[in-house]
């Protein structure tokens, strides 16, 4: 094995464990003091955004040599206002519920055990990122409040940004009474150092990759920790032949248009072969309006000369941009089927007045969130009263949908007894 | 690649399709349908006792032949009583309450639209197993009546008891409108059909594997699926200087000695130094009593010259036999300490009277189960009031400790809305 891999690896190991020893300290402070350290933090970040600022300028200039596109200079840009929004998602997760120390049941066994299941950190979080220097910050930020250590590693691209803003939080926040080695930052840019960490399920607990499918793919397949995933949002709506056709077409318009870039956004519209009569003529005015590009099955395609036929891999298509896949569907089972075949478990809602049909598509869509007459836009963290999001799950195990601090804990088991043994 | 793995692997990918075919249906059904489901399975159990020993006689003759060691041939052997205790623990499954379907929490937001948390099965779970039989019926029991279909795969040196127990199941549960694929058996005795399995993320929601630590790990490499993990139970037990020594006494040799193969069993005591006087000899004598084998640190091997003396290892080993390791500390801290560093996040305890110490215990223990005053064997579902269990988790996602039914499901958001659109 070549040196510069093993540095890699004694480096990152001693980081693990220095992780997990400040987890350990965390999960024992009190929420006063995290909030403290929170708020101390925000100010640092703040004070230091002029240097923050030229760091960022640092990142941006490499970037431009090495061709990144404009979309991706423009996530990788910090400007007064971004760190600014930084500094205060600290003050508000600040502000925020302990999701730590909350009793989920309790029991006294007929033998006289008292059962008390209670919250506790995780650990230690890994988050692996691309070029938005602000989950650096964010994420930091969650992790502690929810009494973990977290290591941090970020795009390449955004090395100067990144480090300048753990170095902030670590300063003022060790200052205030953070155990050092609470957030740790990977200053390798090497791609191996993300394998290596990907196999320290001795001190990790939970990797939280936040990028393309591609990125979460490949930590899925190397990882021996625990991954929870976003894949991607495939959302559906399907407007039912009984519905308010007014709101049918506002819920859709607002699903597709309102941030198309979003992961809620809708990519695909399923209507009954009954609505069309009534909704296909408006639906396509208004799609038009909005500059959509509808690609429709043939059903659809009739109903307007310039509509693009749709293939099989649009409908597994998550655009994140004006474009929006149609399927014409006889009935609500068939909307389920494709639904569960061609989505990616993440929002999708039905448009319906027929109680019947609600209810089996509430119940048989398979995903995270499944709406009734509303926009599928409303996944997200603080919509849903999380306060904060660290991210959507796809996954079903621990935690589905939006994660707040609450997905970030665990739980334990404290038994309290007078005596008893095992018969 | 060959042509026998390309057979392995379209038939298994066929299974997993129909398996989340059968689990789509399954999610639908009604209490009281799998309920009659499985106790029409327990009645078809009970009527071919006579054809299932007959099978287990060919293991047990093949495992003979093979060389299988005692212990081996003895969790493979069936007997009447052992397969009453499966058609019963069917019947138990079926008693309990249903898991799916929970409200685990509701709420209506400023914006009108109502929010319900509700329980919904997994999926379709994949078990992997060693040698017990008994795991085929015991699994798919609980995995149906959490709504989720099951992929099974045994050992293969119990693969004439398992198909015919899986094959059993299945007449009686299709007969009593459980859809086909619900349950199914690799039939494959080839260990590549698991690499196979473990990577059809595509269809299976989670893996539990249950057996020994090397089976997990490579379950863990391998795996592209969430893995539910019992590694190992390497109990901790800390008698305090403040404790009723009578007590502290029966406790630990509960933990020891009433069934040592099980891996909530005590495998390490700290005393701490303080206790020494008034607790060495009555704990020494007790052990020699029941025939453990102490090994001691320095310290401790003062009281007894027959004590042999304990090496790091043994402080890391899960014994599963009437072998105790014994070390002398110096205060709670040290015994907090140990444990974090040695132990496996399985159940540990404190015996002591001294509320700050204690405390201070339950908190830092950083385990499943902690306990004070109260032997480690309760760490078990149906000493915890879940009525069964599938298995313990040493992880911390989604499901730590004893895991019953509701940790069998997952959730999902169900969101009413009247047309609330975002803004």
């Amino acid at each position: 094995m070549d040196t510069e891999l093993q540095e890699i690896k004694s480096v990152l190991h001693k980081m693990g464990q220095k992780a997990l020893n400040a987890s350990r300290t965390l999960a024992s402070l009190q929420s006063e003091a995290k909030n403290d350290i929170l708020k101390q933090m925000a100010d640092a970040i703040d004070s230091a955004s002029p240097n923050i600022l030229e760091a960022n300028a640092k990142d941006l200039e490499a970037g431009r040599k090495a061709g990144l596109s404009a979309a991706m200079l423009d996530r990788l840009r910090l400007d007064k206002k971004r760190v600014k929004e930084m500094s205060d998602g600290l003050r508000y997760v600040a502000s925020l519920a302990d999701p730590v120390g909350r009793v989920l049941s309790e029991t006294t066994r007929p033998n006289g055990l008292k059962i008390k299941k209670v919250s506790v950190p995780l650990g230690v979080i890994g988050i692996i990122y691309e070029s938005r220097p602000n989950v650096t910050v964010d994420a930091a930020g969650l992790c502690l409040k929810a009494g973990n250590a977290v290591i941090l590693r970020g795009g390449s691209e955004a090395f100067n940004s990144n480090l300048i803003l753990a170095d902030c939080m670590n300063k003022a926040g060790i200052a205030a009474g953070l155990p050092d080695g609470a957030v740790q930052l990977v200053a390798y840019t090497d791609r191996r150092a993300v394998n290596v960490l990907l196999k320290m399920d001795d001190c990790i607990s939970l990797i939280i990759p936040r990028g393309g499918e591609g990125l979460i793919r490949t930590v899925v397949e190397q990882s021996t920790i625990p991954v929870i995933k976003h894949y991607k949002g495939v959302c559906h709506l399907y407007v039912d032949a009984d519905c308010d056709y007014n709101a049918a077409l506002s819920i859709v318009t607002n699903a597709k248009v309102q941030r198309p870039s979003a992961c809620n956004a809708l990519e695909t519209l399923l209507i009954d072969v009954k609505a069309l009569p009534e909704f296909a003529k408006p639906f396509i005015a208004a799609m038009k309006k909005h500059g959509v590009e509808l690609r429709g099955d043939e059903r659809f395609c009739q109903w307007d000369g310039t509509i693009k036929p749709a293939d099989e891999d649009d409908y597994y298509t998550e655009y994140l941009d004006l474009v929006l896949a149609v399927k014409v569907v006889d009935s609500v089972e068939a909307a389920i089927a494709h639904i569960n075949q061609y989505g990616s478990k993440h929002s999708d809602g039905i448009i319906s007045s027929q109680p019947e049909r609600v209810e089996k598509f509430m119940m048989e869509v398979d995903s995270a969130t499944v709406y009734h007459n509303a926009s599928t836009r409303f996944t997200d963290g603080s919509e849903f009263g999380m306060g904060a999001e660290i991210g959507i799950s796809t996954d079903k195990l621990h935690a589905r949908g939006p994660m707040g601090l609450e997905e970030l804990t665990s739980y334990k088991y404290l038994i309290f007894g007078d005596g008893q043994i095992r018969a």
